[in-house]
């Protein structure tokens, strides 16, 4: 399994993309024994440079068709990115000092909370990633502070009319192979449609079709949802056979623009299956607004389970991301709308949650669902046993709160032992910071040549073993789960 | 944030206290690479001889008003203890054997039976204290055995009697700025008062307000309690309005005296917001002995939220103990009371659980809701995202039987990535043991010192954030969070 | 506390077993850094050849009895072992590929199945007892791949028929000192009669007391076992007395032919306290197919109960293996049977759940229960602060998918600090795959070394103490807890 080479940026363009990045550490997030440090820098040399596959995040594909400058440091790198502006929040800022707009604040004041409060981010994901852009990109470098807070916003303002810095540059740049967005199942996908159709644009950019809040009947505005759906597809809003079958066919629409994979974000990864009376009885109570809280859940986890049938039937990975209380802060709501910082994780559990789901389609050829987790205790306890069985599931990347250095050793030592390294998804930067992703990649890579280093100083895998795992995770273990 | 330079021990009043500690390893807990350890030992070196501040613990005031003598070895360092007895309880020493009195032990016997099964310690954080405390202290280095248990316990019985091994000696000694007790509502707080107003004591004691067994019916006593506190306030029992002016009362008491907390050991930290009828009519129902179990657990979470109302109200930081069933051996109980090593964790969640307390109160001005946990699978799901976006929730310490070199590197990995250094409490060393709360700081200090070592040679944070941070970590930070 | 010292293999024995395992790094699962690899050489090289002892597994005594060439490397080391083909499933090779048998599979395409699929088990447990047993035993070195499947696979074919592969020889060349099996309680035990009967044989082969599926309404076929138990012991089907008395004759008969434990397979590790007429209720229910799946539950705590109340009366050390979802695929199941690799665990809880069978018998003398968990969460939380009290409780060792390098030593680390060494279990290997023990003793043996070490290296505890703990790790340790 060698890596496809595929087309990536000349050192001239990475070199655009890098006007001072010196001060990075060459060496980062690798281990400190010397005899291991060495292996895992051979290990990364090997995989550095090769394409960003990036089968699941959240970069809005506007970005790409407008191909417009950044405005401003604010917009680019706070305002938009709840993993900074919450912690920010958390240290005292008020959001409204982090938000744009009249009343609000101006772009340099919200730069000025971010150098205020640097101090926060010290040993965090978020302000490794932060300096990782900082450094590559505006060849800023160092801590920011109060005092520098409006050198740094100079400097990075100066740059952003540069070509270099626009959208696709940056595709190119960073050397992304694929990159997947997220989006509402009514989309028209024209933008996508725009992308594959520009002469001038060669990056793959593909949709990824996400139905929570048109099986969720607890969403707020399901009903609504779900009527526009009907109406779209020209079905009685309270026929449960036609509302599956105009999630099939936006499931088709999403396919035939490219999409790979269907995601969903549940908060318990529960599947239950229901006789089809059933669940015609609970979807007309759902769409008269009488369906009972249990009612509810029992809706949504049979709807888990069609969209597994729906995934055997055309294909589409499944990808699940459970166990977040979202909107935890229901004034922050209120004031400043969802993703905004206060989604909260709760204890997750698969085994027996998701077992009518893998009892029908577990054992289905070319069924693929990515389970990933944000309950650490779940990782060698169910993730990786039901990955070591099932050839359907793979084991999700560590994810969100999880992306980060020391939780991802945690993650592969938690579920190595048990599944090895092909029953995995490779890397997932799930981000909607466009400019983090190389941050992002480069760390997960950093972190796999580490730990495989470790293996083999302790005579646990060969050093050829290692190389090829190494590439295999950034490029066919990814595309074997995604099915790229 | 520098560390404010207390007045704190001399070199001689710590040489005082320090007869033959040479046996200590000087880099412990230290990592055991080359360079890390030389930068571990560096930033150590700031923080080593920095003033204690103990925010929260369960020393006994009575103990620095008398000031008298230790009277053995045993009473000491055994029999008080519940994490040294509960060790030797397990290995099969008799709890009779361990208590002083007519028909229980001598202190010599207790002694012996710690000497004779001193491999149980080995690798134990009892068994490191106890060591730090014997070699510090006393001169008595290298393992204790049953071939020198007689002669071990001699050369202590033998110091006891020095002046510089009275309480308030040790006090100045081990460099304690801050020392907070934890103490019952209806304490009148004497103790506290006569150390305040002694002129020749100049060490700051403030009590906390520790209401659990106040505001939970299931605990025995209950009604007792509350009829008590009443009568004190000149309430009518039945009362609720009463009965929370009553509470209100007894934290203004404490504030007089320097409290700057309140602590909540509850088996979960749930929040419930009931009606004020509702409320009222479970606290008559409570006080006439008819409540259902349904009904009790409603109404402790029901004062949970109170609580955090009147943290609100009288800026009293509030911290949560969760997740121990208390008092696991019902026979144990009976025959050696509370407190003797049978407290046993349980899993335990915050997200939904406190949600109510966090609507009501989470983004309130000046509100501190300092969450420990011993339940480590929480940290990074759950206790850091909660840090990592209310302003008012800080993280606690790592706790009891994660008070323990690997389970606080452990806790450090699991809680920073998401909340950093900045949103954490500080360490606490909840201690009963008067003599270790030297040796828990240190080893405190030493694993932070070594954490922040990696992190400088991963490249994750530059050398002087890292030295910033470990002095911040002793000072600054739970100054801020305890409002110091 | 030093080791008795058996008879055991001599280095010709061993040697005899060891054709050419040149390749394996002798330094394997070391720690990478220096100074504590030397030590952990030091402490591994004292009982590296320390006699085996394997309390709890799951070999067949009939394999010992016939003492018969293994008859094929598939059945030797695939077939057989859910935990190889369990991956090999879950890579995409059907179930069917990997049985041998008319219309199924030749042993040479079963090799092969693996030999193809070797880069599934890289960093896995598995794959390393594989590779252990694949060089030490029959000079195959280096990793399995398709093109050298055949030769690997001839090459041991030639060697199966050698006198020194038989099952008995193996026994004496790993220096197994005593051997558990696992044995149905209606087993006769003729097969350990006649081994220890057999001048020939002076190996200590043990039964273990396995009554799950008897005091279990939920398991299919209770029924007719519990009718066959009670037939076979002259007593009324009906009467809950008269089987509880069943129960106690056959556990008679296994400590007659040298059981030291009974061990239980719960799905929940939780204890019900009923009334005899309660209790005798439920039976009479259970046995005319009448109980509640609530009954079911609450017959099958109350049994545990009892099976505890039997272990104080007749002195069999109770083990517990909890949290495992069996069976989770019923195709699976139906098709190929039970122990295929789909048990998935479960999260687990020990504090409330065993409280009343700990009410009860946890203080009670020579009582000894091992708690075995595959929820790493409960480790530091539940079980170690258990076994830090109660005299009964003992640590089980990590099991299952947690029997694996880095699973290791996070439990170790997880348990140690609070627990310390001597609350354990000493190491179980829990295996059905023979060949396997040597290679998961001496992982066990290398891993504690290791960690150890580094307590060692980081001033926590004193070289002597580590070299008396590893060698009590492997010795004093098991015995004691085992009663051997």
């Amino acid at each position: 399994m060698n890596a496809r080479r595929l087309p990536h940026p000349s050192p001239a363009a990475r070199a655009a993309a890098t006007p001072d990045g010196g001060t990075l550490d060459p060496d980062r997030l690798f281990p400190v024994e010397t005899r291991t440090r060495a292996i895992a820098r051979d290990l990364f040399s090997r995989v550095a440079d090769l394409p960003i596959i990036s089968p699941h995040g959240h970069v809005d594909p506007r970005l790409l068709v407008d191909d417009a400058p950044f405005p401003d440091p604010a917009r680019l790198l706070v305002t938009h990115d709840h993993y900074v502006t919450r912690l920010l929040h958390a240290g005292g800022v008020e959001m409204s000092s982090l938000r744009l707009g009249p009343a609000l604040a101006e772009p340099r004041e919200v730069w000025r909370a971010l150098a205020n409060n640097w101090h926060l981010f010290a040993g965090t994901a978020s302000g490794y990633w932060l300096a990782h852009e900082l450094a590559t990109l505006f060849g800023v470098t160092g801590e920011l502070s109060a005092e520098s807070a409006d050198t740094s916003f100079d400097r990075i303002t100066a740059q952003l009319g540069e070509p270099r810095l626009r959208p696709r540059a940056l595709f190119a740049a960073f050397g992304i192979d694929v990159l997947a967005t997220t989006d509402d199942p009514l989309d028209d996908l024209t933008h996508h449609q725009a992308l594959a159709q520009d002469p001038s644009f060669t990056g793959r950019v593909i949709p990824t079709f996400r139905p929570d809040a048109y099986i969720t009947p607890a969403t707020p505005g399901f009903r609504e949802r779900v009527e526009r759906l009907m109406d779209l597809e020209g079905a009685a809003p309270d026929d449960f056979d036609a509302y599956l079958r105009a999630l099939e066919a936006r499931r088709a629409h999403f396919i035939a623009h490219g999409a790979v994979s269907a995601d969903h974000g549940v908060l318990e990864p529960r599947a239950e299956d229901l006789r089809p009376d059933e669940a015609s009885t609970l979807f007309r109570a759902a769409m008269t607004g009488k369906l009972s809280p249990e009612g509810e859940r029992s809706f949504a986890a049979h709807m888990l389970l069609q969209m597994a049938r729906m995934s055997v039937d055309d294909g589409l990975v499944m990808t699940i991301h459970p166990g977040v209380h979202r909107n935890h802060s229901s004034e922050t709501l209120r004031r400043w709308g969802p993703d905004t910082g206060h989604d909260i994780p709760v204890a997750t559990s698969y085994t027996q949650n998701l077992r009518p789901l893998l009892e029908k389609y577990g054992l289905a050829p070319e069924f693929h669902l990515i389970l990933f987790g944000i309950d650490e205790s779940a990782m060698s306890r169910e993730i990786a046993p039901l990955a070591g069985f099932y050839p359907s599931v793979y084991i999700g990347a560590p994810w969100w709160f999880l992306d980060a250095p020391d939780a991802i050793l945690r993650f592969r030592a938690s579920v190595t032992e048990t599944a090895g390294f092909y029953r995995g998804s490779g890397f997932v930067d799930d981000t909607r910071a466009f400019l983090s992703i190389p941050a992002r990649h480069d760390g997960a890579r950093r972190l796999d040549s580490a730990f495989l280093a470790r293996l083999v100083c302790e005579g646990r895998i060969s050093l050829p073993a290692a190389e090829r795992i190494a590439v295999d995770l950034v490029d066919a273990i990814p595309r074997k789960a995604f099915k790229l």
